[in-house]
Parts: structure tokens; C-alpha cells; sequence
């Protein structure tokens, strides 16, 4: 059952990570982190018919493997706790529909691995789950055309944008056995910065991330060095030397121990993306790859995850609104 | 702290909605629930710049109402769990963002005033909060253009047909206090049937619904006669007429204590509205309105509510995709 700490964190004891999966697109693969992905599509349709259906089996990938590395069958589940960034999340329901499980529906943008994640937690550490699974995904092509311009037309791209990644991860959560601990959470506030540049979400974002961690930290009487990692998803390389001003004027320094997702998946110069990698499926795929594993290898003990997302559509940006955001802290603990 | 009942069902013992708003637009004030919302809307825009600004405001009014009415401010909330139907939950996002409450953002479609009940009842019951506030909106002119037609364009409708209600409903949950109680909450499975008709929500959600009430009436050991009211939101004429054949199959007979929100916020043939209300503001206004204040009164005192969710988008229905859905289930006590 989870104890309060401070006014926003709750703190967990019993939620262990059981199984995990990070899949990738191609270009994914071709990154720094290619070679720690469970799987690398080279297909961007995965054999399916439209760019959604290919999110879709992104999502099912990473889910099935990580039940499977967790060792359970799909019964097991409690519920499944998913979301994405497609209208109407259609890349989760089509995803995940053929698990046949209770499905909790979020919207988080780029947040939902962090806040499937944070629930998940909740739920296994109160009893009301024994084993739920968290899960996220996103699609280069399904989210370019959704956000922006149809392919084919081949907009022109900012130096502060952000490359939506094509991948999906998945982590099962449960009440007992080996893995990573969920050790804490913190909810997110919406921040409003009123950034209004959709070609600069780092930017929107930063803030989010900011009051997330000064409210964790100032919670649990902690500093940034007591961490091993302090990793964001996915700020880029614009929001991410925004969250550290930030948080430096908030008297927290972020060092050598923060990183950030959109800026671990590509090579930026090399790949072309501008300012990094973005989309639900980043921080998906880079947390329940490399950076599970290497929590189970030892090289970092604790760490904090903060998904950030921009709560924004092509509507709201069109109508001149400014761009809120999300930011949604879990602590783990190898 | 919640207790497993068989395999699907979380009993609760502490939750208590302390405070609850519904408000509507103009059709639904002229509807025969007209008298029983907090709040009914003329001006079809409520002052804004845009119908999905409009939408915003009509959730931060039963946002705000709600808060009012259960006596505390916004700092002492712990989270709000929210979602609505636009693309990227822009309702939502701009109607709460100024509480500066920490925000779990959902995607039920109009199953969200459930989900967002169930998932405010566990935390609270599980101490991980004090105060959570559940709330969904709806507006029929930002929904009609996203997911049908341009409103000047004059689309025909077809008898099967929904229509979205304008609408918002809210409720704060705490750990003590006087109010209905939330006393159980079972989570749906996404069912599809294989239906096609976007213009049929009502076929499409009616297995989801029947899955989600035999799942808790197993878990239960109970019987549809044995609660005051059955109350589904929204499957209107089409769909409810489904439900109680689906029910009937696995033995059990819906009768006079069952109802619909579709049915019952519009008078469905002098209001023109086909097989009903719909959207996720329907049943989060009648829920938040009517049906509370008359458990209060001692009219109801057991009742199951069953929100249900289409997981489509226009998208998904024009890449010939089915329409899965969703049913989650809250049972209140007075």
C-alpha cells in the first residue's frame, strides 16, 4: 500500500518489473541503442496495410514479449494500462485488443510510458493488481501525417524539432519476483509556458519536467546526486538544456547523471534529426531496453524516469492556443 | 484498501463522492433532465472563440461547480483523472489546466466518466489519494466536425444514429465525508464484434457492455433484480435493445430497473435526436446530475453504472477497421 511522502509523492514497496520489451523501426535500429532493442523492424509496415495497423503490431510486439520475458500467460493480467498519440489512441485499442484484457485507456502524449508506468505501480503496490502491464507506442509516418504534413510533401524541418520515433515498450508490473522496483511516483501538473512553436516541443515541455522533479525532490528531501541516472523523454537537445537552466535557478544542478531519451535513440547529426527523437514510443523503447537492463546489470542503481508530453493537438495550434504539458516522475531502484 | 472479488471485481470500502456537477448546453436544458443540471448553457459557444474552447469551459464549470459543492478548495486535491473525445484530449487539457492539480489524462471515449470514477474510487480506497476529482466533456459541435461532417455541410442521419450531447459531468472523491459511496468497480475488456457501421455505436458497444455486467454479476454473486438501478451511458435505443438480448442469453433478464443515459437526456422523437444522447458528456451529466441527487434522496440505492466507449477514430472506419469497445462499471451505494 503506498505512503504519501511530502504533498505529491507516493511511495511504493512491493511493484517489480517482471518482464520488459523495447521494438524499433529501422532507422531506430540503425542508431546508437540498435543492438539493445528486443526487436528491429525493418519493414515500416510490418506487413500491414496502413501506417496506423503498422503502430498497432509495434504495440503488440512489445507487449507479447514482454509477457513472455516475464514469464506468464496473458490471463494473468489484471489490466493493461496504454495509451498513444493517434486520435482516439486507435494504435492502443488495435493493439491490444486480442489480449483480451481489462484496458485502462490514457492520454499522456509522450509521458504514457512514465505514466502507464506510475499507475501500474499504484495499482500492484495497493493489491487492487497483481500483475499489470504498461504499455506505449508511436510511428514516425502515423504521427507525421496526423501532425503535420502528408509525407509525400516533404516539409521542411526546424532545427528545434523533434524526429517521432517508430517503437513501442512494454513492462509487465507485479506483485512479486526478480526485476527493477517502481519505488516512487510523482504526478504531473499541467505547465504552461505559453510556448506556441508545434515545431518546438522541447521548449513546452521543459517546464513540466522542471516542477515534476523540484516537487519530487523537495517530497523526498533529495538532490539530483543522489541518483544514479536522471533520465527525461523526450526533451531533445532544446528542452533539455532548458530543464537544466531551469532547474539550476530552482537551486538543483542537473550533471553528468542526467540524460534524456530523444537524445540517447539517434546519432543527431548523423541520422538528421534535428534536435532528437520524440513520440511515446522513445522513451518506450529506450526504458525498457538499454535502460532495464543495464539496471540489472548493475550500472545504475537508482534512477529517475520523468516522461514529459505536450498536451497539444493540430486543432488547439491552429485555433493559436500555446502548448501545456506533462511531466510524469517513477523511481526505480535495481 | 481494495479487495479482490472473484476474478475481475475490486470492492471498495472507503470512497465517497463528497461533490458532483453536471452541466449542458441548450438541447439538453430543453430535454427532460433540463431542470436537474447545475448549469445550462444558451450560448451554444459559452462565450468562446471556438467549439472546442467551448467545450473547455464547460468542463471547467462542472469542474469548478463540483469543487464548490463539496466544500473545499482546489489545493487540497490530489489529482484529477479526466479524458473527453477530441483528438489529443484538447478539452480536457485546456479546461483543467489552470486548477495546477496533478493530471492522469485518459482515453475511454464516452466510457471516460466510469473510468475516471474507477480509477478515483482505487486511489482513494487505497490511501494513494484523499481527494481525486473524476470529470469528461462533450460538446455536439466539436465532435460532429471531427468525426462526421462539417456542420454547414447538413449531414443526413440515420436512424441508428447518436446524438453527442453537450455536456460535462464531474465528482470529487474523497476518503470521508457524507455522499454516495463507491462501493465496487470492475474494468472492461475491449470487445469487437465486428461491427463496421460508424453510425451504429449502439451495436458496437452493447457486447462490451453485456461482458462487463456478467463479469461483475459472476464476481458478485449477484443478480441484475438485486440493484435499484442499472444504468448504462450511453447506448441509446439501439444499443440497449442489444444489451438485453446479450444479457438474456447468459440468463439474465434486465427489467424495469434498467435504463439508459442516451435515453434519458433527450425526449428522443419531439428532440429529433434518433437512437439517442451519446458522447462522453451524456452520462457524465446525467451521472452527475439526476442520479446522484436522487440516491441522495433515497430513491436509488444501489447502483451499477456502466459507461460505454467506441475505440474508433475516422481513421480507423476509413481503413475499413471494426469498432471495438469498451464498458467499465462503478457500483454507488447510498
Amino acid at each position: 500500500m503506498s505512503q504519501r511522502i511530502g504533498r505529491y509523492t507516493l511511495q511504493l514497496s512491493t511493484p517489480v518489473i517482471t518482464g520488459f520489451a523495447g521494438v524499433a523501426g529501422k532507422k531506430e535500429g540503425e542508431g546508437p541503442l540498435g543492438e539493445y532493442f528486443d526487436k528491429v523492424f525493418e519493414d515500416t509496415k510490418l506487413g500491414q496495410k496502413s501506417w496506423e495497423a503498422a503502430e498497432s503490431a509495434l504495440l503488440t510486439s512489445a507487449v507479447t514479449t514482454a509477457i513472455t520475458k516475464a514469464g506468464i500467460s496473458s490471463d494473468k493480467i489484471d489490466m493493461i494500462f496504454v495509451g498513444d498519440l493517434l486520435n482516439q489512441s486507435i494504435a492502443s485499442t488495435f493493439g491490444v485488443k486480442d489480449l483480451a484484457v481489462p484496458h485502462i485507456g490514457l492520454f499522456g502524449a509522450c509521458s504514457t510510458m512514465a505514466l502507464s508506468l506510475c499507475l501500474a505501480g499504484v495499482f500492484v503496490d495497493a493489491g487492487s493488481a497483481d500483475c499489470a502491464v504498461a504499455a506505449t507506442s508511436s510511428h514516425f509516418c502515423s504521427t507525421e501525417r496526423q501532425f503535420r504534413f502528408p509525407l509525400e510533401y516533404g516539409g521542411k524541418r526546424t532545427p528545434t524539432s523533434q524526429w517521432t520515433v517508430t517503437g513501442s515498450g512494454a513492462a509487465v508490473v507485479e506483485a512479486k519476483g526478480d526485476g527493477v522496483k517502481i519505488n516512487a511516483v510523482t504526478f504531473g501538473k499541467i505547465m504552461d509556458y505559453d510556448i506556441k512553436d508545434a515545431n518546438n516541443m522541447g521548449a513546452a515541455m521543459a517546464p513540466a519536467a522542471c516542477d515534476t522533479l523540484k516537487r519530487f525532490f523537495e517530497d523526498t528531501d533529495s538532490r539530483p546526486e543522489d541518483y544514479d541516472l536522471i533520465l527525461t523523454g523526450d526533451l531533445g537537445k532544446v528542452g533539455a538544456d532548458l530543464l537544466c537552466q531551469l532547474l539550476e535557478r530552482e537551486g538543483y544542478v542537473l550533471g553528468e547523471n542526467y540524460n534524456d531519451c530523444g537524445l540517447m535513440i539517434f546519432d543527431l547529426k548523423q541520422q538528421q534529426v534535428d534536435a532528437g527523437g520524440s513520440g511515446c514510443g522513445c522513451s518506450g523503447a529506450v526504458l525498457c531496453s538499454l535502460i532495464l537492463n543495464e539496471m540489472l546489470k548493475g550500472k545504475y542503481k537508482k534512477v529517475l524516469f520523468v516522461g514529459t508530453g505536450a498536451l497539444m493537438s493540430p486543432t488547439s495550434t491552429q485555433q493559436g492556443q500555446a502548448i501545456p504539458a506533462v511531466a510524469h516522475l517513477v523511481m526505480l531502484t535495481a
